[in-house]
C-alpha cells in the first residue's frame, strides 16, 4: 500500500468570472502541494460557472474561459489537478451552427496534460440533463454524439487517466454531475469506465440542493459501486447560481464513498472547504449518513435560505433591505431570514396600515421588529389611497371622434384592495429602497404564487422571493422551527395563531377570524400535485372515484369531506383552482426571482404558458359520470 | 398523368386545446373530401399546439391529445390525412424518466393506418432543435435517438408512406420543421427519403415569422432538392403561441414547390386557409418569389403586430386596453397598432402630465388620439408626486435595539423620476385598466429594454410588450411606414420630429432639444451586436482597433468618431452600455411578455442569468494597448 493524499475542493465558484475562480483555484492548487496532497480536484465548470444562460453563445467568453486552462497546467508542478471547464472545438459546428462546445473535465500533472489515449488532458460529459433548470443539450455536444460522429462505440471514448502517484501508477475515471445520475439512458459511464479500468471513479458536480438529495445521491452511488467496486469521489461547489427566474443554492455536500458505497469522508453544507482525505491505506475508516428527519429538512432549507440571501445581496451594490411588515406569517418569516442573513442594521421594516389592518396585526409587526432589533417605520396609507380613489372616481374619458361619448370611472371594492396593495409595493416600498440605496422582498408563498393571490405591482414587487417556493405549511412549520431553534418566540405566537389573511377588505377581518379563501391543509397538497408531480383534475378526479385522493396526497383523513361535503362542491373548487393556477401565470412572468428549494419551482425549472384552461375529454366523462 | 388534389390546411390553432384544433381538423377533412380532394395536410402539432411549455409532462394531456387520432382516423374515408400530433409509449422512459414522447406527424387513409414498413401510421421527428426558444429536445425523443437504441441505421427508419390515389400508389415522404433544417446535422431526413423512394417531400411546421424567413425557406428548399429532386410540400399554422415571456407570430406561409425549387402556389400571410392544388398534370405553372425591400420587412412587421395584438387581446376577458399616452414616438405607435388591432372602442388612451412635461408632448398626445378617434383622457400627477415626496421627507426609521438610533431618508432628484413613473404605471394605470377590465401595455422598445432606460413598476409594467423587439430606429422607421400607407400623418409630424426623451426632469426638457442619454443610431447597432449577433467588448474593441466597426456593424460612417472623438471616450461608453445591458437583466426578469420579431429577442429566446460583468483579459490587453 502506498497511502496518498486527494484534495476535494469544494469552492465557492461565481458564475460568469472565470477571473475570479480561476485565482482560487490556483491558490488552492499551490496550498494543497505545500500539504503534500498529490491530486486536487475541482467541481464541474469551475471555471466559467454553470448557470450562465445564454453567455456560452459569447466565444470571447469561451475563449477567456478556455485561457485559464494554460495557467492551471503551469501550476501542476508536482501535483495532479482535475477540474472542470468548457472545451470548444472552433472548426467544427454544434447542432445550433455555432462553435461547438463541451462541458469537459480537464486533467493535468506535473506541467503536462494527461493523456487517456483518447483525449489529451481533457474528456467530455456522457449524459445531457435537460430536464428542469437544465439545458445542457442546448449548450453543449456530448460524448455520446461524439460516439455516433465517429461511428464507434461509447466504451472507446470513455477511458481513464493515468496518475503517476510515486512509483504508482493509478487509473482515474471521471465523469460529471449527469453522468452518474443514469438510469434513464442506455449509458452508464461509470460502469464503462471501470471496464476499462478505472480503479476510482471522480464525478465533478456542480448540483443544486434540493429535498434529500444528498440521501438521493448516496443511494445512486451505492447502487453505482455494485457493479464496480471502486472509491468514488463526488466533488461539488458550493455557492449561488441562477438563471433569472431561478436561484438556486449549491450546498457542496462533497465527499468520498469506499469501494462498498460507504461514507468515508464528506465536506461542510455551505463551507467553502478543500477537504484532504488519505486513500491507499489497509482499512479506510467509514462514516455515518447524516440522519434523515423532518427536523433536518427544515434545518437545510433554513441554512440554505439564510445562506442564499446573504449570497444574493453580497452581489448588490447595498446589503440593505426594505420589508414590508403586516403582522402576518410570510412577512415575518421573510424578515428573520433576512436579519440572519444581513444583519439587524440593514433591515429597514414598514408597517404600512390602511383602515383594514387590524391593531393585532400591528401590534404583531411592532413585536417582531423589536424581538429582531432591526430598523422600523409606520407609514400609514389610507390618505394615499381615498385620494386615488377619488381621483379615479372622477376621472371621464371622452371619444375623440364626433360622437363625443363620455365614460366615466368607477372603482369597486375588489380594485380598491388592489389599490392599496399597489400603494405599498410601488409607491412606498420601492421609493424607501431607491432612498436606501438598498432592495426589497417579495414575500409571497407558493401557495399563493400558485394561485395568483397577490396583486401585480403590489405585494409581488420585489427584488427576490425567498419564501416562494414554499407552500403555506412549510412557512408554517419553517417559522416553529426556528423559534424552536431560538428557544423563544422570536416570531410572536400571534403572528403565527392569528387567521392568514390579506385584510384588504372589512370581509378579510382578522379578528372576527376572517381569512384567505384558501384551505391551506387541502390546497397546499393539490397544487404540489400539479406543480411537482405534474398532475391536473383529471387524475384528482380519478382518485376522488377511488376514494384514494386523501392517501395519494397526503392529506389529512376526513379534511376533504369536511371541507366538501358534496360532489358538486369537490368538482367546483377543483376547476376553480387549477383555472386560478393556470390563468394567474400571467403575474409569475412578471414576478421576480425565486430561491429554489423544491423539487419544481416556478420559473425556468417549470416552464410555462399562457394558454388558458383545458379540461380533458376524460375529466369531462368522469364528471358527468359524478354528478 | 393522374392529376389529384393535395390541400394544405394552414389552420390558426390554439396551443393546449385539442379540442378546438381536432373539431377544426375535422371540419376541413370533410370539407376537403366533398372537394374532391385526395390528400389533406394539417401542420406539426396541429392537435395539440406546439408552445406549450411544460404542459407536456402532464400525461392526461397527452392522452387527451392522442385520442383525437381516433376520430381523425374515423374521418379519413376516401381521402388521406397527413397531421402533426404528439405521440407516447408509456411503456418507455424518456431521458427524463418520464413517458416517452415524440414530435409525432400521423398518416391515414380511408379510416386504416398507413404503414411504411417500419411504423404503422406514424412516424418522428429526426433532428431537435434547442436553440432560441425552441425545447424540442427537453420534451421529446428523436428518430436519430431510435436509431441509436436500435442501432439500426437511421436510414432503416425514414421511410416513405404509400398512399392510395387511384390506381397509382403515390410515395410520401413526411418530416417535421427542422427536418429540413439540417445543415448543421450530420442527418439530412429529406434525402434519406428520397433514396427510400419517396416522390414527394411534406413538411409539417409550426415556424414562427421572423425577419425573411420565407426567403431563406425558399432557399434552403432549394438547396434539398439540387440533390433530390421531388416536389415539396410546406404546411404551417398560423396564430399566435407563447412560451410567457415571448409572444410568437405564425405567419402561415404554407407553399408547394416544384421538383426544380420554384414555388408553385403560396397561402396568404396571417390567413386561416385551405389551399387546394392539382398535381399530376404535364407542366406545372410556377410563381415568382415574393420580392425583398425594406418596405415589404416594414409592411410585414406592421400585419404580424397588428395580427399579434389582434390575437393576444382575444383570449383577454375584454378587449378593453388603456396606453399611456406620453406624446413621444414610443406610446403613439403602440396606441395606433392597438387600434388597428382592436378598434377605437377599445383604445382608452391617457395623458398623465407631471410638471416636466411640455406642451409640445402634450398637445401631440391630444393630436394623434384625436387622429385616432380613441378614446382620451388627462390625468394629473404632480399633486400626487408632491405628496409622496413630503411623506417620504419626513419619514423616520427608529432601531428597535437599545440604540433607538433614528434613520431619516431623503428623496434625491433620480429617485423622484422613478416615483413619476412608478404613479403612472402602478397608481394610474393599472387602477384604470382594471376599472375598465381590461389590461394596459408596456411600450417600451428593444432599445430602452436593453440598457434598463425604464423603471420597473413604471413604464415597464403591462400585459404586453408590443414594440420590445425593435430598435428605436426600427420604430421610427414603421412609424414613418406607416404615415406613408395611410397617405397622412395620422402619426403627427411633431412626435416623430421631437427629440426623444422620458421628460422626467428639467435636464430632459425636449424644447430645449434636451433627451434621453443614447445615441440611438450607434447604440442599436451596438446592441444587436450584443444581442443578436452574441458579441462582446472584445469583439467591438478588435474591429474598433481595426478600424472596420462602422462597416461590420452598418453604422453609419464617420459617426463614431463624431460622437466619441478620443478612445478613452469610446471604451468608456463601451463598458458603460455593456454593463448596463447585463445589469439592467434584473428590470427584464420582472417585464411582461414581448411580441418577438427578431431573430433574437429577450425572454426564454434569448436566456440570461443574474451574473453581473465581466471583461475578458484580452479585452483588457486590447484596452490597454489603446490607451
Amino acid at each position: 500500500m502506498n497511502p496518498y493524499t486527494i484534495s476535494l475542493a469544494q469552492l465557492d465558484i461565481t458564475p460568469g468570472r472565470p477571473d475570479l475562480n480561476a485565482a482560487k483555484m490556483l491558490q488552492e492548487i499551490h496550498a494543497a502541494r505545500e500539504r503534500g496532497s498529490d491530486i486536487i480536484i475541482f467541481s464541474e465548470m469551475a471555471v466559467p460557472g454553470y448557470l450562465l444562460g445564454d453567455e456560452w453563445e459569447n466565444d470571447s467568453f469561451i475563449n477567456d474561459s478556455l485561457s485559464y486552462n494554460e495557467d492551471i497546467l503551469a501550476a501542476s508542478e508536482g501535483i495532479a489537478v482535475i477540474w472542470g471547464n468548457v472545451y470548444a472545438e472552433s472548426d467544427k459546428k454544434g447542432e445550433d451552427g455555432r462553435t461547438r462546445k463541451y462541458n469537459a473535465v480537464f486533467v493535468a500533472q506535473d506541467r503536462k496534460w494527461v493523456s487517456n489515449g483518447v483525449f489529451e488532458g481533457h474528456t467530455f460529459k456522457t449524459l445531457m440533463p435537460k430536464y428542469r433548470e437544465f439545458d445542457d443539450e442546448r449548450h453543449f455536444y456530448s460524448l455520446a454524439k461524439v460516439s455516433q460522429e465517429r461511428d464507434v462505440p461509447i466504451s472507446s471514448l470513455l477511458k481513464p487517466f493515468p496518475l503517476q502517484i510515486g512509483e504508482k501508477t493509478h487509473m482515474v475515471g471521471t465523469i460529471l454531475c449527469e453522468d452518474m445520475w443514469c438510469e434513464d439512458y442506455p449509458i452508464n459511464p461509470t460502469k464503462i469506465l471501470v471496464e476499462n479500468g478505472a480503479e476510482m471513479i471522480i464525478n465533478l458536480s456542480c448540483s443544486p440542493w434540493t429535498w434529500r438529495k444528498n440521501d438521493k445521491r448516496h443511494r445512486v452511488v451505492r447502487s453505482l459501486l455494485k457493479e464496480s467496486q471502486v472509491p468514488f469521489v463526488y466533488v461539488n461547489n458550493v455557492g449561488v447560481q441562477n438563471n433569472g427566474k431561478n436561484v438556486f443554492l449549491f450546498d457542496g455536500g462533497s465527499a468520498i464513498y469506499t469501494e462498498d458505497g460507504y461514507l468515508h469522508a464528506m465536506t461542510h453544507d455551505y463551507t467553502e472547504e478543500v477537504l484532504d482525505v488519505q486513500l491507499g491505506r489497509a482499512s479506510t475508516a467509514t462514516i455515518s449518513d447524516p440522519e434523515l428527519s423532518d427536523e433536518q429538512d427544515l434545518k437545510e432549507v433554513y441554512d440554505g435560505l439564510v445562506f442564499g440571501l446573504r449570497h444574493f445581496f453580497s452581489t448588490l451594490p447595498t446589503k440593505n433591505v426594505v420589508i414590508g411588515l403586516s403582522g402576518g406569517i410570510d412577512s415575518a418569516l421573510s424578515a428573520v431570514l433576512l436579519t440572519a442573513a444581513l444583519g439587524k442594521e440593514h433591515v429597514y421594516a414598514v408597517n404600512m396600515p390602511s383602515k383594514f389592518n387590524s391593531h393585532l396585526t400591528k401590534g404583531a409587526a411592532a413585536a417582531l421588529a423589536q424581538n429582531l432589533g432591526i430598523h422600523y417605520t409606520i407609514y400609514p396609507i389610507q390618505a394615499s389611497i381615498d385620494q386615488t380613489i377619488d381621483e379615479l372616481n372622477h376621472l371621464v374619458f371622452t371619444s375623440q371622434d364626433d360622437s363625443k361619448k363620455e365614460t366615466p370611472i368607477t372603482v369597486t371594492p375588489f380594485i380598491t384592495e388592489n389599490i392599496q396593495a399597489r400603494d405599498r409595493g410601488s409607491r412606498v416600498l420601492s421609493a424607501i429602497a431607491a432612498c436606501l440605496n438598498g432592495v426589497f422582498t417579495n414575500n409571497g408563498n407558493k401557495t399563493e404564487t400558485a394561485l395568483g393571490y397577490a396583486t401585480l405591482y403590489g405585494d409581488v414587487n420585489g427584488a427576490i422571493a425567498p419564501l416562494a417556493d414554499l407552500y403555506k405549511g412549510e412557512i408554517y412549520a419553517l417559522a416553529r422551527y426556528i423559534n424552536q431553534l431560538k428557544g423563544k418566540d422570536l416570531i410572536p405566537t400571534s403572528i403565527i395563531d392569528v387567521v392568514p389573511s390579506a385584510e384588504l377588505s372589512a370581509d378579510q377581518d382578522v379578528t372576527q377570524g376572517k381569512g384567505d379563501p384558501i384551505i391551506y391543509p387541502y390546497h397546499d397538497k393539490l397544487l404540489r400535485s400539479f406543480i411537482e408531480f405534474r398532475r391536473d383534475p383529471e387524475y384528482i378526479l380519478d382518485l376522488y372515484t377511488k376514494e384514494t385522493l386523501e392517501e395519494s396526497l397526503k392529506i389529512e383523513a376526513g379534511l376533504v369531506k369536511k371541507h366538501f361535503p358534496t360532489t358538486e362542491s369537490f368538482i367546483s373548487d377543483l376547476e376553480h383552482k387549477w383555472k386560478l393556477y393556470k390563468i394567474n401565470y400571467f403575474k409569475r412572468i412578471q414576478t421576480p426571482p425565486i430561491i429554489t428549494v423544491s423539487r419544481r419551482a416556478f420559473g425556468f425549472d417549470l416552464r410555462e404558458a399562457q394558454n388558458g384552461i383545458h379540461f380533458t375529454r376524460r375529466y369531462k366523462e368522469l364528471k358527468e359520470r359524478l354528478l
